[in-house]
């Protein structure tokens, strides 16, 4: 059977597996990895998990390993449905929730439910690369919008959305990480808030809010969430991956009532509903208040790292190297000088700096961003941070070297 | 927003609830149903579980909370591929193996890799719903292959292909589920078998082998696996649902590992990676030989109930009902005489003699089975098997009368 010639054609959009090779690389042990976009173990309270997995198998063990219902376990939906009045400040129904297996299946839901081939998304430059692996997989057309440290520059997005109108195109889909973007660690000020979703609005488009740190904050205070702003024309779509864990792959969606029955559709050709069992212990585990607990202790766990790695940046970084200082969630976007490209710096940094970094490229939905990078600080241990800093700091500076000596040669 | 305006072409094929709204019925506890395929809550062994689950919550509860590889745990895709070697006689190594989140899910990714809108995939008449469901998603034509008490019928298969050939289509997929079909309760035999593969093979269409009930196996042989009879060429999706529990979502494909690389890609777009500590639990579990302990016990169960329907349709149903005798599975299918329409009938079962069944309409790629339903028998209870075909039968010999007064009225 010659498999390579029945791929679907979508499968040419999304075959680039370079960076699962690098993650994989990054995970040596003697590797300070600012890699991959991992929770620390450290905000898992395993020992309250257990107690609530051994409750829910006690309890209702016979339940917890059926099938259960496509839009989720009731419970949890109105639980999700509760905790977003009072989290988001918007009014949310248990019907205008749909559990799903992971923010990413959200996001792939979603997709589903409404893109055809063709049809155009807009994302952030940069953005969250499992989302542009998505849209890809539907075979829509990206068109991006670029942030600055307060988030998406709402006047270019108003230029971009009249650019496409002239050419008689409405967007299907605007895809924004308002608070604590990955990979940029910038925030949606409240002014561009308002806007976006008046600007999204009237030009038709829905909007979706991916708001998977958004609860991680270190200092400031909360922002409306764009669902608050306009419930009817956005769909937000949420991770436990942070506020639980990612090991249970459980997320959900709000929407309203009518977008939920569609979404709950398409789960049936999915996974037909998401684990009975992680869905009856995030409940529970929720109802003890044992998640508001988990965040509460996660953030100057947390915290402690982001200032760490802030302060060895400052120290180690050479100059004419720029980063941004997120004000919560696990990164900073670090901006080299021109023509120092981080990709083929990577492999030169694992091997002879034994410390890792995901380069800029693969979070543009047109691979641009060479000379970038983002830093994970989440996952790399207190004592390590600053020594992988120090590490990428020589790299840097060799590859700022290497540029001056390439440029004197041409 | 006027969401209708935005949905994709897609959900216009998979836009019909009608089943879920009935399953809801069905879910009344004065109904005694046949209705939904779930396994019985008395096959899961809670107690076995709950200390496999905290034997890995306490020794490597860390992992088993955060993500994982996207190709699965890599302990349990050995373990997978070992028993696979045992159980279907077929070498398998690791690298052949991904662990997704569902059997519905390995449905859906072997389309996202595969199907084109447009594209053929061969299906047996009746199938699987979900898997049309499926098909329906990625915008598939679907054709059909007739089966009769020895499963799908290979010269029909033969005169199917050899049509599309002269029409210039090459199918991507045919899907089958060989032994003790959902819906049909039958088998392949052996010799349909070798030549399903044969006649696949030589026209160039991978199929997927679907065998979610095969061990529930209650009398006779075991027979070849179609993956056993041709590795390049099949690829086996199976479930952990009906050997664990639906509830940790699980299952696997087996396939060629460069088939296993892109169906990774494609996950990359759904859930990135199946639950962690589900899959740590269930290779624990496996491990340990729960899981062989665990069919073995649910064998005498589902024989019991297998039993008792057939014995209570032989008695209750009137003459001109056939039924098929399942070797194994959840399933007999009942076909009632020409012009008896299930459907209708459903909503008068469920209100006036509280029994509920599946029609027989969504099982068939073009609807047809009108006078046709399923029987699932594993989730009655036994003392309730009787009872409920007494009083299905009344149901039909009354739908049979209302049939003969209408014929002569006309």
């Amino acid at each position: 059977m010659d498999w390579t010639t029945l791929y679907a054609d979508r499968m040419a959009r999304i075959g680039d597996s370079a960076i699962i090779a690098l993650l994989k690389l990054a995970e040596r042990p003697d590797v300070i990895s600012f890699a991959g976009g991992l929770p620390d173990p450290k905000s898992f309270p395993i020992l309250r998990m257990k107690e609530v997995v051994d409750w829910v198998l006690d309890h209702e063990g016979a339940a917890a390993l059926q099938y259960g219902p496509t839009a989720g376990y009731s419970k949890l939906r109105e639980w999700i449905a509760d905790r977003m009045g009072r989290l988001e400040q918007t009014p949310v129904t248990a019907d205008g929730v749909i559990v799903t297996s992971s923010g990413v299946e959200a996001l792939d839901l979603i997709a589903k439910v409404l893109l055809n081939p063709g049809d155009t998304v807009i994302v952030e430059a940069p953005t969250y690369l499992a989302a542009l692996h998505v849209f890809r997989s539907y075979q829509a057309e990206l068109v991006d919008v670029p942030i600055d440290a307060d988030g998406m520059i709402i006047d270019a997005l108003e230029e971009r959305l009249a650019d496409l109108t002239r050419r008689g195109i409405r967007p299907k889909l605007l895809y924004t990480i308002p608070t604590f973007q990955n990979p940029a660690g910038v925030t949606l000020a409240a002014d561009r808030r308002r806007r976006l979703v008046e600007v999204a609005d009237r030009a038709g488009v829905p909007v979706i809010e991916d708001p998977a740190y958004g609860e991680l904050r270190y200092e400031g205070d909360r922002l409306p969430s764009l669902v608050s702003l306009n419930p009817e024309g956005v769909l937000f779509a949420n991770t436990f991956s942070k506020i639980f864990g990612p090991g249970v792959r459980l997320g959900w969606i709000t929407a309203p009532p009518g977008v939920i029955a569609q979404l709950c559709q398409a789960k049936q050709g999915t996974d037909q509903c998401s684990s009975t069992l992680g869905q009856r212990v995030v409940y529970e585990y929720g109802r003890r208040g044992l998640i508001e607990r988990q965040v509460a202790a996660s953030l100057p766990l947390y915290r402690e790292k982001r200032d760490l790695t802030l302060a060895a940046m400052a120290r180690y970084f050479p100059s004419g190297v720029t980063w941004t200082r997120p004000a919560g969630g696990f990164y900073s976007w670090v901006t080299l000088p021109d023509g120092v490209e981080t990709g083929p710096m990577l492999e030169w940094a694992i091997a002879h700096e034994h410390v890792a970094y995901v380069s800029g490229p693969p979070f543009y939905a047109d691979g641009r961003g060479a000379n970038q990078l983002r830093l994970c600080f989440s996952f790399v241990a207190p004592d390590k941070i600053e020594e992988g800093i120090r590490r990428l700091g020589r790299v840097i500076e060799q590859h700022i070297e290497l540029r001056h000596h390439r440029r004197r040669r041409e």
